[in-house]
Parts: structure tokens; C-alpha cells; sequence
């Protein structure tokens, strides 16, 4: 029998973030694709769209009017899944119906008045203002007594659920620590109590050593398709210094992290000559008043693209009933993505 | 303020098989809907297509011709994510690298040699002969000293990943219990020995008093819509008698579970007059040579779609990067199902 390699046998890897395996099938990308095809997202919008209820300006659901913005605009979600005025309810019928309510905030972020653009088609600057919003949204959100959790993120691309494609983001905060961030918590407080530095620094250095999975890096930021990335294109965006969550960042960091955002998406538009979908957001600490000296800020990009702008991984039966699972390797991924030109496709079209 | 309801306010609920809580946003049906359209699957199919891998007769993509099968017909998959001979492989670095080798086999089974059926257009008979199937490779996998899980389960529609319209489902057999089946091996297990029964016995007791979340039922098996259910019509079902694993039911019980699942089923497709795609599998015993008397046999439908033919539910940001959201409640999910008629849209069409 041959010796076990990654690059052709099957194996499970260990998420320690979330203290979960995944399995990974190398041997399996040979497989033809008689399913499903996307619909590429390659339509050509107008900079302003009057029946878009994100452009400024014009009429929302509620009948209320957008500003006129010319950066970004925070609004809160007509249709939140989060309410803030939920009366108390605690149900527990021997444990094994339990229910408790939950209240909270839904708000969207318009990235830029622009209808036709996403976040790798904007400049540093204008990423750099979203990074802004994101910041001063966390330390409002998060200095509520009511709000243990800010979760913002970004569904892009029909195929991942958005909407609207007027380019906007998400934030969910809310009085419970959600099911992933709180796994994370206790995985990184636990690491940090044996080893007395974050799991992630110490990953971050372990990756830095080989840079077989690292798929571009400034200063400030390097970004890598994690060793237990579950979805084909998966990456994790880290500042190479530990912070607990945004607001700490430095005036440079923030910058940087504009600049990292923009160089990561372009690399993924570039990939299949297509605005690639995704749903990425930011892990953060709880915001519960404790210091979460474990945490170490991170973004998470979940793309869900495999092999072109038309075929897709699912994550189905076995996926949803076992566990996450995987064909190509996270190192061809990185491979992939960081032999990919940083300007972007539609520049030299 | 008002008084908290379960109808009208958000809240989160507790899934006592994974150990893990997901948020119910009952407010947010009313939302509109400008996203994705699915693509409704109602194309007409031949008995018989040249084109198949999976018709009786047929080539496959490994050049083996399948039999002229006539009930259900069960072959290896030509492109299996796990393979048999996998030499050993270990890998831990820091405990942030950590890989194993992982070995088993993946299978397909047929379950008619009729090319345009699916499970719920199929006779009580014809679903038995699959059921049989599922028994017969639980009993024969199961005892292989290395497979010490055995995951059988169906991925319906091109929506859920399925890339052939004949009906068939898979099975994936491994060395290790993966992600969801070991949560609920511990689960079940602290539940057992605590109460000296299984918790899903003591869940279905309760479930029978009220009837509140109850599909249908007859007199082996019970379908219901879980109290913790994420997907939009989610359903979970359960076997009256505990048993650990398929091999244990007696032959009555088999065709009640055939029944159940054509009952169920029926009311999926009359639901939205579409061919409702779907994952499903059944949840059982590791097959580890230990008891696990802890453990209840059960059937996951995991159903995507929410609220028609063509707007499903997306599992994205908020969902992969917090935890399950779902809008409409598992009671108002269990009512519309059980007022379906018995009888397949098609049969009257
Ligand atoms: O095995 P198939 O049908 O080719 O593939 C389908 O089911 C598998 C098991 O859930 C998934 O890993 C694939 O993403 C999905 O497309
Ligand atoms: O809030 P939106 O954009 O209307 O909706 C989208 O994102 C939400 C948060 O991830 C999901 O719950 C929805 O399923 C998805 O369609």
C-alpha cells in the first residue's frame, strides 16, 4: 500500500475553532457534474437604480426615504429577524422543549450609493469607510446591556440568498451569544488557559512558516484558506496583531484590513471571471462586559463556488446530516487563489 | 408590553439531540421576497432513459453495464468521497494541524428501475423493497470491523445537490462516527442516564399528548415537526418502539416505515405541487460493537423549500457564521402539512 498522502487520500481534519472535524475527499474532484447549473451572476447594472429600495434617495418598504448618502448609510432592517422590545419567555418542559426569547437589533449597511459595484470593484478609501461603519456600529451595538453579540456580515450573490444586489451587509446583535461564536469562545478561552496565547496567533506563526496556505498578506493582515476550510474557497482573514474585536484596530489597521478585503475579493472575482458569491462577517468577542482576552478578531469567508461560475459545492445530505465535507484540498485552494492577478477581471475587459 | 408568544415573537429553542440552540423570527414571514427563483422541477420523464447511469441495462461512467434490475439495485459509487484502502495517517502539529486518515465505502442504491418515480409516487411495496435494502446494508456494513458508522440517506432534486432525476439514495460508511451522529450519541447518552429511558421516547410521549407538531402517524411510526426544527418544514421520524438500528425492526414495523415515509411524502410534493426536494437520512447506533441502548432509530427530512416552488430558505451569513434562523414556526410547519390530502397532486392532474 502506498504511503498516506493529503493530496490523494481521504482524511478528517480538526476545526479547533469550533472543536469539530470535517472530511476531506481529494481523490473525489475527478467526478463529472451532470447537476444543477448557476446562473452566473454577470448582468451589466446602472450606478442608479430608481426601483431599488438601497439607492439614495428612493422609497423603502416602510415608505420612509433613503439620504441622499454619498458613502455609506446605515439603516435599521425593515424586516429584522431581531426585535428589540420582546417581552420575557423562558419555556422548559424536562428539557426537552426549551425555548427562551430573544431580542435584539437587525440593521443594513449600504456599502456605497453606487448600485453597480461590490466590495472589490471600490477603492481603499470607500472599503475603508464600510471598516469605519463596522467599527462604530460594534461599539454602539455592543455598549447596549441588552446586546451580548454583534454579528455583522454580507450575503453576496443570489446564489447565497442576498436579495438586492446594491451592494450591503448585515448586522445581527442580540442578547444570546450565538451557537458558533460561542463554540469559538470556548475553544480559544480553553487554548488560551494552557498555552497563555491565542489560538490564533499561534496558528497564525504556524502558517507563516510553510505560506502553503496563505493567499496574500499586507502588513497588518494575511489571509489563508484555513487547514479545516469546509467550503471549496473558504479563507480567514487575521490581523497579525491579537485584538479582541474591531474597535481596537488602529487608524493603520483599518486601513490595512480595507486594503486585505479588497485584494481577497478581487482574487475571487478573478477566479472564475465572475462576481463571486459568498457570505463572509466578522467573529468578534461577546460583548457581556467580560474581557475576552482569548478572542482574536477574525473574518470568515464562506464561498460556496467549487469548480466554475456555474458549479457550486452543496453541502447536503451527508453534510447535513454527518458533517461538513470537502473535494479539493484547502492547499490547492490557496494555490488557486494566490496565483490569481490582483486587478480585477472587469478592469481589462 | 405585551405578554411573550411563540406566534408572534422572536426567540430562540433548544435541540436536545445536538446540544445546540437556533433562532425562531416568527415576525419576519411577512418579509417580501426579490431574491433567487428556483427553478420548479416539473419536467415530464421518460420509464426508461438511454442517457441514465442509474436505468437498468445502462453503461456507467466506469464502464460497467448495471443489471436488468427490476426492484431496487445497490452498486458502489464510481466516484465515492471514501475509499476502502486508505493507508494510515495521522497528523497533529500543536494541536492546530490536526489530520487522520479516514476509510470506508460509499454506495448507491437504485430504488426503482422506473426512471420517472420518486418515493412518494412509489406503492407501500415498492418503498419496502427499499427499506429491505437499507436493512440488509446496515446488517452487512455495520459488521465490517472498520466501518464503525453507517450514514444512509437520499439527496432529492437538483435544488439538494441530486445530479440524476432516478430515484436513489447513497450510503457513506466510515471508521470514524462523524460530526452530527457522535453530538447525538452523547446527547442521548447523559439523556439515558439520567432518566433510564431514551430521550427521544420521552420527546415522542410528550409530542402524542398535545399533537401540536404531529404530521401523521400510523401504528408503528410517528412523523412530526420537532420543536427545535431549522429547516422550514423539517420533520423528524420516529419509530413508537425504541430501537437502536433498522436490523431490529420487525417486518410489520418495515412496512409502516414504508408507509410513513409514503404518507409523508405525498404531503411534501401536495404542499407546493412540485416534486419537494429534499435531504434525508436515517440517524442510528454506531455500528462500534458497543450497545448503545441510549440510541432511538430516526428519519431527518431536511426540506429547503419555504414558501412555494420556488422561494426556499437559505441556510447563509447569518446562519454559517451564528447559528439556525427560521421564520415561519415548526407549529404553523406541522399544520399546513398535516391538512395535505393523502393522495399525490398528480394523481388527480
Ligand atoms: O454524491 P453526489 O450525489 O454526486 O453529490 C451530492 O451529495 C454529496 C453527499 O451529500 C455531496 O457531498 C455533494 O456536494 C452533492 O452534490
Ligand atoms: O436578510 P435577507 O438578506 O433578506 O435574507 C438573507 O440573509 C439572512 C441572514 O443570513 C437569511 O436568514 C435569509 O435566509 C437570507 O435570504
Amino acid at each position: 500500500m502506498a504511503e498516506f498522502n493529503f493530496n490523494d487520500h481521504p482524511h478528517r481534519r480538526f476545526n479547533p475553532l469550533l472543536g469539530e472535524w470535517m472530511l476531506v475527499s481529494p481523490q473525489r474532484s475527478k467526478r463529472p457534474w451532470q447537476g444543477q447549473q448557476e446562473e452566473p451572476d454577470r448582468a451589466e447594472r446602472p450606478a442608479y437604480d430608481p426601483t431599488c429600495y438601497l439607492c439614495p434617495g428612493n422609497v423603502r418598504a416602510n415608505g420612509e426615504h433613503n439620504p441622499q448618502y454619498t458613502g455609506t448609510f446605515v439603516f435599521d432592517n425593515d424586516f429584522a429577524a431581531l426585535q428589540a422590545d420582546v417581552p420575557p419567555g423562558d419555556l422548559n418542559v424536562e428539557g426537552l422543549l426549551q425555548a427562551k426569547a430573544e431580542s435584539g437589533v437587525g440593521r443594513v449597511i449600504c456599502f456605497s450609493p453606487r448600485h453597480d459595484l461590490t466590495l472589490p470593484e471600490m477603492s481603499v478609501e470607500a472599503i475603508r469607510g464600510v471598516v469605519d461603519v463596522w467599527v462604530e456600529q460594534f461599539r454602539e451595538l455592543g455598549a447596549q446591556p441588552d446586546i451580548n453579540y454583534v454579528q455583522i456580515f454580507e450575503n453576496k450573490g443570489f446564489m447565497m440568498g442576498c436579495s438586492n444586489p446594491h451592494p450591503h451587509g448585515q448586522i445581527w446583535a442580540q442578547r444570546h451569544v450565538p451557537g458558533d461564536p460561542a463554540k469559538e469562545t470556548i475553544q480559544q478561552e480553553a487554548y488560551f488557559q494552557k498555552h497563555g496565547k491565542t489560538l490564533l496567533a499561534d496558528y497564525l506563526a504556524l502558517e507563516l512558516r510553510t505560506k502553503e496556505r496563505v493567499v496574500v498578506e499586507n502588513e497588518h493582515f494575511v489571509v489563508l484558506v484555513p487547514f479545516w476550510a469546509a467550503w471549496p474557497y473558504e479563507t480567514l482573514v487575521l490581523p497579525r496583531r491579537v485584538v479582541q474585536d474591531i474597535t481596537q484596530l488602529t487608524d493603520e489597521e483599518r486601513t490595512a484590513f480595507a486594503d486585505i478585503i479588497r485584494r481577497l475579493t478581487i482574487r475571487y472575482d478573478n477566479l472564475f471571471q465572475t462576481s463571486f458569491p459568498y457570505s463572509a462577517g466578522l467573529h468578534q468577542r461577546p460583548t457581556d462586559g467580560q474581557e475576552h482576552e482569548s478572542w482574536h478578531l477574525h473574518m470568515h469567508f464562506y464561498p460556496p463556488l467549487l469548480r466554475s461560475a456555474t458549479v457550486r459545492k452543496f453541502m447536503v445530505g451527508y453534510e447535513l446530516l454527518a458533517e461538513a465535507q470537502r473535494d479539493i484540498t484547502a492547499e490547492y485552494a490557496a494555490q488557486r487563489l494566490r496565483e490569481q492577478p490582483e486587478v480585477h477581471y472587469k478592469a481589462s475587459l
